[in-house]
């Protein structure tokens, strides 16, 4: 295999974590900034989540879903109610404990107007909003409540990556309370099957869906439900989950209602949520040794048109070809909203690779030789660099929209081959073992995927594999039949494969 | 005059204050939350700030301006930056000071884990962009750089206000910089302009243009130009501002580019915001003692349907009969959306009553002998509670959306005469202080109005009508000619009326 040169150095089998971070820098998607652990994401990031958020909020609110806003702060009496709750957010959580900043003699400023109670910053709002909810439902004709929040979180961390662990993320949150325990898991599944929607058919990332394991679980949730990606380097991530809290959270804020017998019951919950993090896997999803490949249902713009003008007369009718295009290109929809066109009139050399980077589905070069022809000179971001050709512009603009639907559709194959690929039933301890253990792959950080073995259920075997392999059970998944077997580890009976694999 | 019994207690000219409060509560809008200051906005609330964000963004990407995220926290040092802006926000800021919460022997929890430099929670975000900035720009073909972003800001607030002042908010802030000073305040102006368009003609909100005096300008900015609405009690409500920032924050954060003569220059910098106060005075200029009114450009919902059943077998042929001219009103569209509708199938008194509070523009009620006749029977929100009117169906689908223009339009008209009722030219100093000390209306809350009067310049008079009158300079206004006249305080020279008044 002949060495080719790329835009990105290192290549993801030389670096991954480094591709990553050039990626994303190279793309102009986001960048670190000098607040620990907070990220500062750019126009070409941002227009990615507006897009997810457009998309993800139309389909919450088809289901009666209503948003709201709560407070950025949450008392620490309310973090205390939950047990396991505040056991889970307390360790990393940014503490409010002043209300102003006040000149010392030498001039320095200083904290002053300490609060009585320390507030933290929502590193999630179960508590928050379950005070209102409290104060919201008296009567089961209340009930279902169904509310969201698009907003900003905080939960410090010590290792910060930029879109997957950052201090400060944004996310949507939702929370719904129910008379009826089964109609609250219906919407704890109903929430997931929606998430699987957006990452799927938008995203372009085929998931698996299934159940977390205790220890994995929501702190303070009965069941969390989550959908799990695997990106190019075999590891797995969490692509959004679904918690039913039980009655829980119901009991720790006082969610009460009086039922049609006129007893007063506590109400069941749910909470669910997806988040920046989306967009990481996105980039490691798709992306290549050349930058970012953005699907086309999200991408921050559709199509570049970049024309070329060696000679200043060809200047005017160069540029009004261009502009008479994305004119036309504009008014055509695609996945619920208009193609979004970017002009790169530059005329500096590389810009062909500058929108490489940048991961837009579709590159146009325009100059006089193809204005003479008619005709468009294109490059679609899932072939090779150079693979570009010569389409007439009538026939362009005609199937741009089946086009960027291939691109697509390109994408989630690519993406669900590698996962099957790297998908494998293991069920011996050794295999298990040099499954996850890659010798040459090393250095590489490229690990084995994702393997599908028996568990017996019990802690101490998932914590083995952890200990051992830094490998964890990502969940136990919805589509695996009953079957018998023996746990990976102990050897113990098992009734059903779960999925291990190491994660982000 | 005979008293009519309206549905919120007090009247408006009863205790200006707590009608507003009570118009919030009965239109299910918002409420206080427990953490001190900060509000819950309830989903009709919330989708009034949708409305508005919606419309802006609109606009604003329409001008070239692209959305980004930046961190929520500010390190202490970057707010010091700029001396003015550290002096106008220090004193009111959230200061986080620790990232965990650590259970002690006896189980509390207390904070742990100290900063090393304190972080404070975002009131505005000039000197944490500024520093993104700096890195941005190095060659004057990196400007003009046109950012906006939607997020929450924390203004610790001691005598909090729901909308009007909150110590959370939520809001958006545009920053820019370029590389022309004329080009800044151009795009200072412009946006200011585009303010303009989204309160006059969305929020059907009169507006008066101006600059603001050194005193009441934004901390750090050289010029402040605001937008100052009239509230029904008579009193100012600034809308909106817009700040050229000349080259100071330029300074303070080192933006600096290479000029098309090879020189280092700092750029020119602006920034404009407005927040979920617009839906205070949204509230407060249009509202009246029966409860809200919902300018319709930006009502959470257009029209309520109210199928009215009597008899057990009328129940099925009026919802059929609701259920359809829902889905024909719901194709309609109006203000660039589709005319959203609800349907209050409650069989309860006073449901009318309720949407009324509620604001919405328009009611409809469908009984057995509407059906018959193949009519609605409608009411409007700017008319009577009691003045209802029976239209043919088709005639009601036919011109709804005109009924819409007309309630919106109706809307600006009070609200303009509302100001130009109570705006007087005043020379003489007696007179102001009369205007301004009004007798049996003191218990009311309710004062004069305003004021146009010549100002000499100079900040001495300025705070004498402060702490004489609380009345304040709400803006030197575009529209007022230059004309020779005396200060009304001091009686020296003065080329112009500026604008007094009370304000919140």
């Amino acid at each position: 295999m002949k060495t080719e040169k790329t835009a990105i150095s290192p290549k993801r089998h030389e670096d991954y974590p480094e591709w990553y971070q050039q990626v994303i820098k190279m793309s102009d998607l986001a960048e670190s900034s000098p607040v620990r652990g907070c990220m500062v994401i750019k126009p070409w990031g941002y227009a990615l989540w507006e897009n997810i958020r457009e998309i993800l909020d139309g389909m919450f609110k088809e289901t009666g879903v209503k948003n709201a806003y709560f407070p950025v702060f949450i008392p620490k009496r309310f973090l205390e109610k939950e047990a396991e709750h505040v056991e889970g957010f307390a360790k990393e959580c940014a503490v409010v404990t002043h209300h102003r900043l006040e000149a010392t003699e030498d001039g320095r400023l200083v904290p002053a107007g300490e609060l009585e109670e320390p507030l933290v910053v929502r590193p999630t709002s179960e508590t928050i909003i379950g005070e209102s909810f409290s104060r919201w439902v008296s009567s089961h004709r209340d009930l279902p409540l169904l509310i969201n929040q698009w907003c900003n979180v905080v939960r410090w961390e010590m290792r910060p990556r930029i879109f997957l662990r950052t201090s400060e993320f944004l996310w949507q949150e939702g929370h719904t309370a129910h008379a009826d325990r089964r109609e609250a898991m219906e919407r704890t599944l109903q929430m997931l099957n929606i998430y699987e929607d957006l990452v799927q058919n938008h995203l372009a990332i085929p998931v698996i869906k299934g159940e977390k394991t205790e220890s994995e679980r929501f702190p303070g949730a009965v069941n969390t439900f989550t959908l799990e990606a695997m990106m190019q380097d075999r590891k797995a991530l969490q692509a959004g989950t679904s918690h039913f809290l039980g009655r829980n959270f119901a009991r720790a804020s006082d969610i009460k209602y009086q039922s049609v017998k006129e007893k007063q019951e506590y109400a069941w919950t749910t909470s669910w949520g997806v988040s920046t993090r989306l967009i990481g896997a996105m980039i490691m999803a798709h992306s290549d040794d050349n930058g970012l490949i953005l699907p086309p249902m999200i991408a921050s713009a559709h199509v570049v048109l970049m024309p070329i003008i060696k000679k200043p007369e060809d200047k005017s009718p160069v540029m009004d070809y261009t502009h008479g295009l994305a004119q036309e290109l504009k008014k055509l929809e695609y996945n619920g909203r208009n193609i979004k066109v970017e002009i790169d009139d530059r005329q500096t050399g590389g810009k062909g690779w500058d929108w490489i980077k940048k991961g837009i589905p579709l590159r146009v070069e325009i100059g006089p030789r193809d204005i003479a022809k008619d005709s468009v000179f294109i490059g679609r971001r899932d072939k090779g660099p150079r693979e570009k050709e010569s389409i007439p512009r009538s026939g362009f603009v005609n199937t741009v929209v089946s086009i960027l639907n291939e691109i697509q559709k390109n994408l989630f194959n690519r993406a669900l081959q590698l996962r099957e690929d790297y998908t494998t039933q293991i069920d011996l301890r050794d295999d298990f073992y040099a499954f996850f253990t890659p010798k040459d792959l090393e250095k590489s950080e490229i690990h084995g995927g994702f393997a599908l073995a028996h568990w017996c259920g019990r802690h101490q075997c998932e914590e083995k594999t952890k200990d051992d392999l830094k490998v964890t059970i990502r969940c136990i998944p919805f589509a695996e039949e009953t079957e018998s077997g023996t746990c990976i580890i102990c050897n113990d009976k098992s009734t059903k494969r779960v999925l291990f694999a190491k994660a982000y």
